[in-house]
């Protein structure tokens, strides 16, 4: 492989670093944190809602907990995936959708909402969810790669006092979660549900094709 | 008049300062200032658009300055605001709705659109100026009191780092606002036009009311 302008776009390998957990770290753990938790401002007892518990979401509250919140409550319809987050460090998981979604959250924090929603999805039903749920001075952050354009309330929002941020990956927070890596701060393997030889790719692309099923998070190929 | 809690809720008019000024002080700077220019974060040689060349707008034009912001575009749809405009310091001016201030707006920008866009009306309309203006990497910053939901083009904006902000007013900036008058950084008489006496009130109502012919900004009465 050839790299253009490689001294600006790798990273040695720290020494005594597992291979295998470092390829979360090309994208999905720092879009989950630089879009999330750092966009989120997330802060030592502060309260977290994340919507949407796949893959990007768990990465979001694995890094989330490097602030210490107080709260991080996980929102998904699948009770596989919550279960995952449970065990990943949600001090709250919610199943459900909508208004029985925001009704829970707002009983889990004493009526007021959460000080960052972070919107793990991607669709105008969740990221409404996030606007319901959010509380006066709180943030929106904005993970979701949306296709379509979503109802914002500013008739509710606009005395809130709140930020709505969006955010593409820039990778920029590699070297800080590389760090964090070295030190067992987190464990990034934990995302890895199967491994596949690379003659074995087609069942690798199935299996993450039916995650409900497979309880697939993140496959890995090895050569 | 009784004034609850006066120790926290009062200021001193500082020696030598005009009373008159410092009406202009009670709302109208400190929403244009807190909720416009600083969730803004107008900063030295940035690009400032304003959408809504009315009393606000122009509290946010004259706030702006504070900080050294390299264009400020005021955009309205009255020749009469956007002359006041200029004169309060607006280096470029927008007579244009849709479509077209778009335009104009990323002419003067060259092509990349401002890093802070101040929404200061509060309909749906100037909230979609205002994202279709936005840099990456910008904030839109909030003023409108709005009445209906608008659309948010996250379809877009997801990956361009943007900011939304919304605040209500809370004069926490009036003591430093007080220090810039006292310092003649800004003359908040300028936003006055018409002075009243109380029994002349209804005729002040009818100049507010009928502004575009009046070009009436603020008004003040006086016993």
């Amino acid at each position: 492989v050839r790299i253009p302008h490689a001294d600006t776009r790798l990273y040695r390998v720290p020494e005594g670093a597992e291979v295998v957990a470092l390829v979360m770290l090309s994208d999905i753990l720092p879009t989950g944190f630089e879009c999330g938790v750092l966009n989120g401002r997330v802060a030592p007892g502060s309260t977290v809602a994340i919507v949407g518990s796949g893959p990007i979401g768990l990465a979001a509250l694995l890094t989330a907990q490097f602030y210490s919140p107080g709260q991080i409550i996980m929102i998904d319809l699948d009770d596989n995936r919550l279960e995952v987050a449970k065990r990943f460090g949600a001090t709250h998981t919610v199943n459900a959708s909508g208004a029985e979604a925001v009704k829970q959250v707002l009983a889990l924090t004493g009526g007021e909402g959460v000080d960052t929603a972070i919107e793990a999805v991607g669709i105008p039903a969740t990221f409404l969810t996030c606007q319901d749920i959010v509380a006066p001075g709180g943030v929106i952050a904005n993970i979701g790669v949306h296709g379509a354009k979503v109802d914002l309330h500013l008739e509710t929002l606009w005395s809130r006092n709140i930020a709505i941020t969006t955010r593409l990956v820039d990778t920029v927070t590699t070297p800080m979660l590389l760090k964090t890596v070295c030190a067992h701060r987190i464990d990034p393997k934990r995302l890895i549900t199967h491994h596949f030889r690379l003659d074995q790719i087609q069942d690798a692309y199935d299996t993450f094709g039916h995650a409900a099923d497979t309880r697939a998070l993140k496959v890995v190929i090895e050569a």
